[in-house]
């Protein structure tokens, strides 16, 4: 057998490390989430006012409890059964399993008002499906809401160009088996990404870390468009 | 008499340096112009082939001189009249002394069918008045094309938040006088400028440097909305 692909071998590391992964959400132990990215990308959700959310890797579902107690109604989907039952036990919600080659053919309660990706776009082809169904997702005039890591604070040493890069748990506790590897995008490629997607962007916003005064994700904020090109 | 104000000093930094400035671009002193910039700005214009230009910001002229050698029609405006002389001296193409805060009173051969601002936007409210003037510079659906130094790459240490820098003609060879402090505007703050002046951005481009691998600059470019909001 030929090894998985690197966007095979994403899902596969999330299905083996989902217990240790939920436990490090629900316990707040990652530095960055807790004092920056978890509340920017609950204010760039509420930026859109949207009414029906769906939150796409929704993982333990934090987020969509997030949302749902500003008054949202949030659908959460994962490709990870563990997470979507732990999503289910712990608030409300509607939770799915579904994977990301499988958004093209719907999801209960689409379309939504607006789709928000945070931290969970970390592939090629798997990314790329994403967006193709985006605009079934979406209705005009909705919003695709993405947090992600910032390319060039996360580009490193490497050159900065895009291609599947080595992951690591660095700096989360917890028993977490081999991470999976992910797929770098540089700035030129996400705002790319959009475009071809019939998506315009609105807002790019980029939450400072108080320690390092440097940005410590990307969100990006983009419009559906009343008339797809295509 | 009190200071002047930094945009101001900006001004006076290219009156006393026009001389060498002249002679820096003419003889192809940057390296990181006649590597990467140059032909990434030509190109950028060229991708959305418009047929008339301004080049705001044109100094000596070079980048009005490449774009009409690709057939379009350009005017050059700058405020300092040493370098726009320069520019009429070199090539074809209308050239015009005009200050940044004398744009929105029009410039002859408006409106365009692209801006272009090539390293010309070094200040904060100079270049709030050149985003305030572009829906009269620009027709309806014509291109805005900024290339500037690309926020996360020219933070250096510095916390990554727009304000005053201290310039420099580090990397330059020539008879440099004091240079002028610069404005440091975040990525965030450099989209958010485009979408409060009507402006939707439409690519946005990395041009790479061969030995640094890492972005020599970063290129906006943006389309007048047909119905402006405001």
């Amino acid at each position: 057998m030929s090894d998985p692909s690197p966007d095979a071998a994403i899902l596969a590391a999330w299905l083996r490390n989902a217990t240790p992964w939920e436990a490090a959400v629900r316990e707040q132990r990652i530095e960055s989430r807790r004092l920056v990215t978890d509340q920017a990308i609950v204010a760039a959700v509420k930026a859109v006012a949207p009414c029906r959310v769906l939150d796409l890797g929704c993982g333990e579902g934090w987020l969509a409890r997030a949302l749902i107690a500003e008054g949202m109604t949030v659908t959460g989907v994962d490709a990870v059964p563990e997470l979507v039952e732990a999503a289910r036990r712990h608030g409300d919600g509607a939770f799915h399993v579904v994977a990301y080659e499988q958004l093209a053919a719907g999801v209960p309660g689409a379309p939504f008002d607006a789709v928000v990706c945070n931290f969970s776009l970390l592939g090629e082809q798997s990314v790329e499906q994403v967006f193709a169904a985006l605009p079934a997702l979406l209705v005009p005039g909705g919003h695709c809401i993405v947090q992600t890591l910032h390319p060039l604070i996360a580009c490193g040493d490497a050159p900065y160009r895009d291609g599947w890069r080595e992951g690591s748990w660095a700096g989360i506790d917890g028993d977490f088996k081999e991470a999976a590897p992910w797929y770098f995008r540089t700035l030129e490629s996400w705002v790319g990404l959009f475009m071809r997607h019939g998506l315009t962007l609105e807002v790019l916003r980029e939450p400072l870390h108080p320690a390092t005064q440097r940005p410590a994700a990307i969100i990006l904020i983009a419009v559906r468009s009343e008339n797809l090109i295509y």
